[in-house]
């Protein structure tokens, strides 16, 4: 099965219940729009694009849900739930604007049973899309692997992160079809373990040779000469710096990525972001980007275990902030690209990066 | 009581048990050779200085547990098993130098009962002067920091790496004496969680003022200038750098001190090393510092719930390797030295570094 997909016989969301990996690899059912919201909270589901399909099937799911008679009430009704979707995580682009997508379907409606069926059909473009999408990516980023190569990645930018293939891991996945022997390092990416509990899992279900490390030893093994390039994924990639990183644009992924920028940069590894079109947000500048806090519980407990003082202070962001000067390249479905990047290039390409 | 010291009720070896941190602060006894060995192995007793004197303490319990009759035979045993002790750990340097000192001990004896005193005094000579040199230690380390700074921390270079005081957190320590106030950002410090568990028990009983990260988020916390900077203790210090570093000296030490290095280095962050003498290893070169490989189920596992599949691979270096060009300051007992080190210094400091 995909990532995330509508369970026709149960007419709700069906996704991978990925706080159960690596014991269980199991599914979930989201039957209300509150079933839901608390997935992406708890990290049911993640990842950039996976939360674009969530965000897409949550309009649908909505317009099924509700029961209102008339269709004004309906479409209210309907865009409330949306917008409560829509924040559910407050950094990844495209939760929100797939939230959106599907919602303008409402403006060509006028009932509520056409409303039904128009946005569960447009949710479902949106998820095979971003499986063509994910595709093209991968084969773009297959070009910069040689064989024999052995690649550096953080948290899970894989099929789990996606509606299927993946980003990051969609490029290990081409170069492998594409008869390249390519091996990775996974870095746990503490506090989830995205990277210990999904990307290994996943890896080995691909059949790809896979060595997890602490997080803390990126450095050790780039001084080593263990890593040919580090892929990772994005949630949000945005061109202007705002008044921290001026011209150059910044890339917010999973805390943590910036460390692995920074090292790899003084090692002259090759650092590459592999994102679909949709990630690259062109309106807003770095300063308008909001990096999520999460539960200071998070690191004062692991697997329900206590790992520090109950009323130990806690910094817990979710994402950071790596400027384009630390990325070599930029893949995405259109191509493979070198910062600086040219804005016009990504304004232009954002129609077919949405479909 | 001190974090290791010689329990004369029970006439063993005394130590707060670091493994129960920070649920359980109680004590483990170490009745034989073998209680001791699995203590080091186990880290219910870790960082340099006190292993230091557990080696130390080591030797006096060898002596005394011998139950042999002719003192040639008695010398043979001791020294087998303070070998044994010496190499429970490869890579810190104290642990095998105090074993020496405390060995060297038995070449002016003459009986069995003389062994077993003069090893133990010793012992308790070693455990006295570690003290003694972190507070000398932390007020040289002191005068680097001003009112009001922050301090980033990595693994736990405090009382409880110590017989007492600490070299790292004694710095912060002799600070807050000085009239500073000073707090700290401690990271995690996986796969351990040394950070987490024991360096914040620490501090909060010191009443620092302590905030929790993830270990990967050590770059985000200087680029956004919440760091005035960045102080780790050493397990090794090598002057000469060897095939990979030449001349520039390098500071084993935990892994992911490396990765907090050049980050600081990149946002001008000062990065202080603070260690005694004994640390510095003036004979070998960093080719010769075996990094010492941990257990895969380290990660694997956290606290017993499983992190990952059962079968991945793992890398677990205990230690990386950060070179004297990114350490800004080097604190030990006798003052605090800019890179690059004179290599005659720290030979001629030898004799009071171990006394």
């Amino acid at each position: 099965m995909r990532t995330i997909e509508w369970d026709d016989d149960r007419d709700c969301i069906v996704m991978v219940d990925q706080t159960k990996l690596p014991a269980e690899y199991t599914t979930y059912h989201a039957e209300t729009v509150a079933d839901l919201i608390e997935s992406i909270q708890l990290l049911r589901v993640r990842g950039a694009p996976a939360l674009g399909a969530a965000g897409a099937y949550g309009v649908a799911l909505a317009a099924r849900r509700n029961d209102a008679d008339a269709f004004d009430a309906f479409v209210e009704a309907v865009r409330a739930d949306a917008d409560a979707i829509a924040t559910a995580r407050p950094t990844a682009v495209n939760l929100s604007s797939e939230v959106e997508t599907v919602l303008a379907e409402l403006d060509a409606c006028s009932s509520i049973p056409e409303a039904r069926e128009r946005t569960l059909a447009r949710a479902e473009e949106i998820a095979d899309a971003d499986v063509a999408r994910n595709k093209r990516l991968g084969e773009h980023g297959a070009d910069l692997l040689a064989d024999g190569d052995t690649v550096m990645t953080h948290c899970n930018a894989g099929a789990l992160a996606t509606v299927d293939w993946g980003t990051a891991l969609g490029v290990i996945y081409s170069a492998q079809e594409a008869g390249k022997d390519v091996r990775v390092i996974a870095n746990e990416t503490r506090p989830l373990n995205q990277g210990a509990r999904i990307t290994t899992t996943e890896l080995l279900e691909h059949g790809v040779e896979t060595t997890l490390i602490p997080d803390s030893a990126s450095g050790l093994c780039m001084q080593e000469g263990r890593v040919d390039a580090v892929v990772v994924g994005a949630d949000r990639i945005v061109l202007d710096g705002g008044e921290a990183f001026g011209d150059q644009g910044v890339v917010f992924n999973k805390i943590g990525t910036y460390n692995h920028a920074v090292i790899a940069d003084r090692h002259d590894v090759p650092f590459v972001v592999a994102a679909p079109h949709a990630t690259i947000d062109t309106e807003r500048s770095a300063d308008e980007v909001e990096i999520e806090q999460r539960d200071p519980d998070e690191l004062r407990e692991i697997y329900g275990v206590q790992n520090a003082p109950e009323d130990t202070d806690v910094y817990n962001p979710a994402f950071d902030a790596t400027p384009m000067e630390l990325v070599d390249y930029l893949v995405t479905e259109t191509g493979v690209y070198e910062p600086p990047l040219d804005r016009v290039a990504f304004e232009m390409a954002d129609e077919p990066a949405t479909v």
